[in-house]
């Protein structure tokens, strides 16, 4: 049994936005940058999966901010991985301030793909390196939940461009996540209250498409839903503020 | 006199491109961070520029690329100011890899202005501790051309949005960047042979907005010249390859 995994950072200029507090896209941007990190220290990084042909793929994510760090704040993010099949693995995650608050938590679940066929793979051949990895200590917060489809009050949309691009020519993943904030009410997140966010990603935007991203509200939760203009559904999420 | 200052980075995942290397945009936002870092170190940053209600503003940019490092590479840039005036201050900068070799440098121009009017501020006020940070050491470049209005062959049009704004409620300079690299032919930036990027910022980009990015190209050359929907030029810009 291994032991939760620390990492240390700093809120950079960029991470900010006009409340002089990192953004919550920001926020998300350290969990997913601690989970490639954490994975490349224990052996599983996307660098040694490659050479299988094989790459890591989120499947949902589940966050829970309370309140964001100010510019230059130092805060730490703590990981870990508590489950594992042949199909999912779920690594878990909790944002600390320099006084040891916690601020912020994180459910996510992660699937392979064979980077060639495209399609999911068996986890098997990584077992004994990633049971050695596993912490006996349950999740922060509650898991991802599974989005359904959406009938949107409001469209937005938008072609992929190049800063969208991952190193698969993909959407970056954090950029769904600010297409979502960006369609919502700058009011709310002026004065963020808390709020959780959960999201499932379910197929891959490219280059060339146009994005449709659809939200309707009901209450403190708005609802997405982002298609590419082929219709085909790529991501859904739901931000509840508290 | 004052002696060129060093700071160290290393290229992060939100940095790189589908090529796996550093995105231009990403070295701007080092150069632009090492700069405010710099002065922050110096005493004459924006928060000690604030309590006198001025703030730094970025004028001119002249960025000449090389080459791009890899995901994870570790690099340095290098700064010092050497010219000052009551209206302008010129900070330079060069970037070089572990190697020691220079794969980038930049020229940039700032001006000061008082946040409560939004009119330029006379900067003899930081005279003191800004002569005692110069440094008699050439611009590593050309300093920045001055861009004239275009006749553009396409246009692109997109509202501003929340993750475009800075501190002040305007739009980020690095979003700029980001639109005007999203305009370039993506092949031309994969195959990436050398670049030089002029910009000259004119008005500030406003939540509400819809912004209009024109471009023409003539040869190697791109020019741009970013709009808002009230006919206001906001920035205009070159890039050449080699």
């Amino acid at each position: 049994m291994a032991e939760i995994t620390n990492y240390k950072y700093r809120v950079e200029p960029q991470d900010v936005d006009f409340t002089l507090r990192a953004s919550a896209p920001s926020v998300v941007n350290y969990i997913l940058n601690t989970a490639g990190l954490d994975a490349h220290n224990k052996g599983f990084g996307v660098e040694v999966l490659q050479r299988q042909s094989l790459s890591w793929v989120l499947s949902r994510l589940s966050v829970e901010i309370d309140s964001l760090p100010a510019q230059y704040d130092e805060f730490k993010v703590a990981t870990w991985i508590n489950e594992f099949n042949r199909l999912s693995s779920t690594r878990n995650f909790t944002l600390h301030d320099r006084s040891g608050m916690q601020f912020a938590r994180a459910v996510s679940q992660w699937c392979m793909i064979n980077i060639e066929s495209r399609t999911v793979a068996d986890m098997s051949s990584l077992e004994d390196t990633y049971r050695a990895a596993m912490v006996a200590c349950p999740s922060p917060c509650g898991k991802p939940a599974r989005i359904g489809a959406i009938d949107p009050q409001h469209h937005i949309t938008r072609p992929v461009v190049y800063s969208d691009l991952d190193f698969n020519r993909h959407v970056n993943t954090l950029r769904y996540i600010e297409m979502i904030f960006n369609a919502l009410p700058i009011e709310r997140i002026e004065r963020n209250e808390g709020m959780r966010i959960d999201i499932n990603f379910i197929a891959e935007g490219r280059w060339g498409q146009t994005l449709d991203i659809g939200h309707a509200t009901d209450g403190n939760r708005t609802n997405f839903e982002i298609k590419a203009d082929d219709g085909r559904t790529l991501c859904r999420a739901r931000v509840e503020w508290r």
